[in-house]
């Protein structure tokens, strides 16, 4: 084992010291930047240098290298510890840590993001970076099959959130081994006391009934940590993850401000700096080097628990042949999806997926039974699935994770941080809007559109027939950040023969004339009711233009624009949706963007609250079937 | 005790009738409407009929009387069983159970709403109904102060939700014994067995752990059920909600489907349906009544654990006055929002605070000093703070919930839910945008205006000073539905003077006159932004006007067309916030629906993935900034 500076070696003694230049560091760069979290990082000070100097695999001139253990800061606000860290691997120099903290256009940002080659997420919104860490230990064990870890670093605050909870059931149920949860116990929140304070044993009979091997130590005495980090990797060779609970004292080693619920997120004045620092024996130029990981081979494949049986009907083989989908035949786009979706699995075996419990309605199944081992079944839990899908990105997978359209909501700050991680991540949500019918508002999504184009860098895709869906699959596995596909409940009939190219941002012109008066926009099943209103329109001679706009982010302006200059402007745009942010907000904002004048434009979306009914009944009861269409179309022409 | 047909004396023979009784019903409703969930309505029809005949005490004739027991299934696709019971006791015709269910225009939708007088909160979108049960378990202990007790029928897989462990954390932090959780372990999901199964003493370890009084019971013993109910009564004397945790069968009833994986989520067809309504021994006319509650004053205030001592500082007194900014004088929002409140406060004693521990930095702590038995701390556990606040407003209370604004979107689902249940709720959201520097995009608002403004029937405030965040925080106890308020991290100087009015739906000329050649909107932190552009433009000869478009939604149709019209079509709308379905998106909207021709919009937004820096810093960055804006303006005007 070959490494620069010290090497794994490192006695407990320069690890101590080791702890103290993380935390003065932790001063330092908090308080040259004027902002950041001194106090959090020092309580974690001792268990990441004894982590850092002894027990973390890691090549820190490889971070790609696949045999690395992970190092994941859930509580991103202890980033001054974190880069203390990065400074004493020598990863980046003093002058970067001093002058780079929290400014702008530099890379130590105030919450760690992977703009740092060592960061695997983004951290900052509590309770997430164990879920995605969940994520990077489920390839670990199943998909790499290579022996590292995944150590995760959470604050005790965090572990109010849900999510927490969500991620050690998973953990615990796919027997993640390989993880482990160190929580830095320092009983102190942003305003005050934690709920449980320091009641170690509250916490341990949580973590142990959750199905975690349970750890508490002190956190503060180096030995026990020691002990405790080698107790973990014994642990590895079992089958439940790690918990170590370490009861800390906030701002531990400044005397002034230790276990003080008066100094969080604040970085010590010049003065108390400097006393601190002198507190702490000064400054030191320590540099340490973790172990490296030893060179391994992917291990053999282990089945997982969530092959146990799923309902039986139709399972699909494994395939790589694509789906084909007739023009007329009835086929509803979830499953053209799990179609799909297996035959890219078939010729990618990057390609997996993850659902929420509800796979036999998305089709998620279909690939479930075709490729066991690449399919994670996340229970009800959709902040876990989406971490889950970080997680499993971070190691160069490609995952898709699916479930009802109007339950990605409850994991929308998920989604909102893989953005920031610059996570590829393929979103599924299946049985949108008032067309599902009878089961009432709370299954309808009539926000995923606008939930999802607000998104940073997302791609929003909502195909109408079998074979629109078969090519935006094809085209998520290969579309960066985060993609989303929009699929609809009910059967209908195939509008595009095989083959048909969908690029995205691109639309179709499913109608069309020389003497178009006015254009109809729809997507997914408001198309059909717009087709339905040509028809309608043409029998009153009334020419219509039909655009399919199956790519709702990014929107073809210049289809748009042809469209909206072809009939003067006149534009009905169908959702089965909200009316904000959705469709109508993408056709509107693209053609002002464009430049367009002298727009008239009428949108049809779904302004009351629904209840339960028909699909059909529904439809024209939010004013955007066929008959709304066409009067709408009506109303522009006679205006 | 007076009541109709049969009292609270029903034998255990009659509850053995009344749920084969409840069966039939949910077979019959279902198979009627060819959708539903008989099975998971039969696993839990001998809890529900013991619950009803002989514990839960509700005058079914008044469900609005304040010491009604509430009932709440959280596993809301039980509907026909609910809808069962309360054709049971007499509520619903069988004339409206068998052709009002999943009907269109009809009550008994296909998930709880409560568009029916005896549902409290809408369910369907599952682990929401326990922690909404907590809202009004708190209501109960610590507002109200009567003995009603909260109800809640979970499903088991729901339990694989973090937020029902955020709700059994928070309810065993406020001693909530009020609360009875009642857990039908089915075993079955919807596409196969759950995550623990029948492992009830992993249920048992997890619930007890996180604070609650256990009962394992056989669910389908109805002498054991009973008495769970009555040990939990007895409970309701201590401190502990009590989980009652009930091994079921689902489908429970039927031979022919009795724990099969395969019959989640449909009705049978009518053959079975006859089968299974004879096995069940036939249809039944048995009409029961509930206990009624006892008259009940209200208790003694209780004090609670959220009145830990908070952060020292500036803690506000009790007050009724009004809190006045001077023009000029420098305040941030979230300062104003926290006076505001106090003073609201002070003049209604419905209005209560909830926070997600950063009440220092949303200044809701003002509040919490002044009147901490009407302040309940939920800690980092958004979706609990959401579903709190919904269950306090369901008493009738007027919740005031603050958080980040980018951790809102941890409670979108629970904030859709709340429209649903048409819940009157009040959400507050600080640090929006790139305004707030150096923590980075974690903590960046940038998507919370889109979020906020697709809620159904949602109001959308974001109001630049004090005196605007006074008048808005004002209008927001009287507004119904969800409104949001989002506030600022820096302080601004004030621009209006006190008293003047902010309607909900207006906005404000800050700068005009005659020969104004462009329209310049902003909102919050860009409204500045746009008034120093103004001056800027002034300087070169080029006037403008700027507008306070302190109300997203509904916005104020009549002044921007006002505006439009006066600048020839030329605005610059700039705003804190991605590109999408934020202010720009509002503006934009309420043009083109008011038939705006001509229109020549520059939407300037956050559109590249910020990192730290300084408020100004990343305004230039951004592209939102003064000079940014001025330059937009001055391309408008030269095209």
């Amino acid at each position: 084992m070959t490494t620069t500076g010290i090497t794994s070696d490192v006695s407990l003694d320069v690890v101590a010291d080791l702890a103290a230049q993380l935390r003065v560091d932790s001063i330092r760069c908090s308080t040259s930047a004027g902002s950041g979290h001194p106090t959090s990082s020092m309580s974690a000070a001792d268990l990441l240098a004894d982590l850092v100097a002894r027990h973390l695999h890691y090549d820190w001139d490889e971070p790609r290298l696949p045999v690395n253990d992970h190092l994941i800061f859930s509580k991103g606000h202890a980033s001054p510890l974190l880069y203390a860290v990065f400074r004493a691997v020598g990863a980046v120099s003093d002058d970067e840590l001093m002058n780079g903290y929290r400014r702008f256009g530099q890379r130590l940002e105030g919450h760690p993001t992977p703009v740092l080659p060592w960061v695997d997420v983004a951290t900052g919104s509590l309770g997430q970076g164990l879920p995605d860490g969940v994520g990077v230990a489920l390839a670990g064990r199943y998909l790499d099959r290579l022996p590292y870890r995944v150590w995760v670093l959470c604050g005790d605050s965090e572990l109010a959130e849900g999510s927490i909870w969500e991620a050690l059931d998973k953990a615990s149920y796919y027997r993640l081994s390989n993880l482990v949860v160190i929580v830095d116990v320092n009983r102190l929140g942003q305003r005050g006391p934690t709920d449980l304070g320091w009641e170690l044993d509250a916490y341990a009979r949580r973590a142990e009934a959750f199905g975690a091997h349970v750890i508490v130590i002190d956190g503060h005495d180096l030995a026990a940590i020691d002990h405790a980090f080698a107790e973990a990797a014994d642990n590895a060779k079992g089958t439940r993850p790690t918990v170590i609970l370490a009861r800390t004292i906030k701002g531990k080693g400044f005397s002034e401000v230790e276990d003080s619920p008066d100094w969080h997120g604040k970085p010590f004045p010049s003065d108390m700096a400097e006393r601190a620092i002198a507190e702490l024996g000064g400054e030191r130029e320590l540099t340490v080097r973790s172990p490296l990981p030893a060179p391994a081979e992917p291990g053999p494949a282990l089945e997982h628990p969530s092959t146990i049986p799923l309902q039986p009907g139709d399972g699909a083989e494994p395939s790589t042949r694509r789906p084909v989908f007739d023009v007329g035949d009835k086929v509803a786009t979830r499953k053209a999806y799990g179609d799909a979706l297996v035959a890219l699995g078939g010729r990618d075996e990057t390609v997996v997926a993850l659902d929420g419990e509800v796979s036999n309605s998305t089709y998620a199944y279909e690939f479930a039974h075709a490729y066991p081992e690449r399919y994670f079944e996340m229970f009800i839990a959709e902040q876990q699935m989406v971490a889950a899908a970080t997680g499993l990105a971070v190691r160069g997978y490609k995952p898709f994770a699916s479930t009802f359209a109007a339950f990605l909501t409850r994991a929308h700050d998920f989604i909102r941080m893989g953005a920031v991680s610059g996570a590829n991540l393929r979103l599924v949500g299946s049985h949108a809007g008032v067309e599902i019918g009878a089961d009432g508002p709370s299954q309808m999504a009539l926000e995923d559109l606008a939930m999802m184009r607000a998104v940073h860098g997302s791609t929003v895709l909502y195909p109408a027939d079998g074979t629109a869906t078969t090519a935006l699959v094809e085209a998520m596995a290969d579309t960066p950040g985060i993609s989303y596909l929009r699929t609809t409940r009910g059967s209908y009939p195939g509008l595009y023969a095989d083959g048909e190219d969908f690029p995205v941002g691109g639309s179709k012109v499913l109608r069309s004339g020389h003497d178009d008066q006015v254009t109809l926009i729809g997507a997914g099943v408001t198309l059909y009711e717009c087709l339905r209103a040509a028809e309608m329109l043409a029998g009153v001679g009334l020419p219509a233009r039909v655009v399919d706009c199956y790519s709702v982010k990014p929107v073809d302006t210049a289809g748009l624009v042809a469209a909206a200059e072809a009939t003067a402007g006149r534009i009905v745009v169908a959702e089965d949706h909200h009316p904000e942010g959705g469709l109508g907000s993408a056709v509107a904002d693209a053609l002002l963007a464009a430049g367009q004048q002298n727009l008239r434009i009428t949108r049809l979306a779904v302004r009351e609250m629904p209840g339960s009914g028909t699909g059909a009944e529904l439809l024209a009861w939010a004013g955007i079937d066929a008959e709304h269409i066409a009067e709408a179309a009506r109303a522009l022409v006679r205006s």
